[in-house]
């Protein structure tokens, strides 16, 4: 279930909801450096209540009805961010973290749009802008979690050692289900899935993503 | 003109030409790390021979028909990674520079596509990915370039004293220009025309785009 479907479980489903999601570290915001937002509803007059609320000299909200969208982009991006995180603590450069980006973004927007999302909305703030702060910030714990991983380190062994909640591990699971539900191909959600899971070493997930059959980019 | 244009011009209109772009940091090529590229022609037969060329172990190859998308990625883009050099020394943080990544891919894809190309390609390895290897290497010119900027340099100095060639500077008068011809909005390469051609301060920049009005998302 995404946030707002849980919410509207325990608050009844006729009280409204807006979703908050966006490229936005929690200290940064703190320090009152700029930050962009996106606020959706459903009903574009609560987002637009939102988006008046909320902006202010370093904070800038834009409004969307994707509340699918936006709630997809925010969670999934913690998959990418892992693999991303493996992808540093291996030595790779930022050829490759780019790769993984870009290729991650287009598997999480393919299952998006699969579930009812706008792929529109996996190319703005709450989509890419969320999922590139992730893998570069170095307050991103799903990035950490996936530099663990990177150095040999077991699933389990990185959640007992840490008090924060890596949303991605269990965001991992969801996803691998929900692909095969709605028969969408997610490669690299899938590798994540099977180091955390089934305990396949990373090394040998690098050696099959680049060693697949050769591809037109879009199909 | 693109360098396919060029390319044609010099060498005759019915040369094959097959365009190489993605994000490819030189000096990590050499190492062998692993890096995604597009190869695209009209003729995808050429495209396909390139793709069978170049694949190798560390370097794996798309094939694409859109080269006018895959060029202009790859030179807009520069203008991006001004903006985000810029924001890095400026002292903001990553949401201010996934911003920056997010709405200037958005108004680099609105130009490429009014000028033929496909919005899928931006979405890409040559459009979001080259966008995002420039904006977080340590190695980009442009990135850099953007940084000296941001610590109020002056353009005109800042090549004088470098023997780079720093693509972006020329890529922004162009763009500007091709904006205004095509009738796009490109806040972000309008604002870094005026830092380079107008002696406009960058600090005045970010109030200018923070304060502008409240928006949806897409538009």
């Amino acid at each position: 279930m995404r946030m707002s479907e849980v919410a509207g479980d325990v608050l009844g489903k006729n009280k409204k909801i807006v979703v908050v999601s966006g490229p936005s570290i929690a200290i940064e915001v703190a320090k009152g450096l700029p930050t962009t937002l996106v606020a959706a509803s459903r009903d574009i007059t609560l987002a637009s209540e939102a988006q008046d609320t909320l902006m202010c000299a370093a904070l800038r909200v834009y409004t969307s009805t994707d509340v699918i969208g936006v709630e997809l982009g925010g969670s999934l991006k913690n998959i990418i961010a892992i693999a991303a995180g493996m992808s540093d603590s291996l030595g790779f450069g930022t050829n490759t973290k780019a790769a993984i980006l870009t290729r991650g973004l287009a598997e999480i927007t393919r299952l998006g749009v699969a579930m009812g999302a706008s792929q529109e909305t996996f190319a703005g703030l709450s989509g890419l802008g969320d999922l590139v702060t992730t893998c570069i910030s170095p307050y991103s714990r799903n990035r950490w979690f996936g530099e663990m991983l990177g150095k040999g380190k077991k699933a389990d062994d990185i959640i007992k050692e840490t008090e924060m909640v890596v949303e991605g591990v269990t965001t991992a699971k969801s996803a691998f289900e929900l692909s095969k539900k709605y028969n969408v191909d997610m490669p690299l959600t899938r590798e994540v899935y099977e180091i955390i899971y089934k305990n396949k070493s990373p090394k040998d997930v690098v050696k099959d993503l680049l060693l697949r059959s050769a591809k037109p980019e879009v199909y």
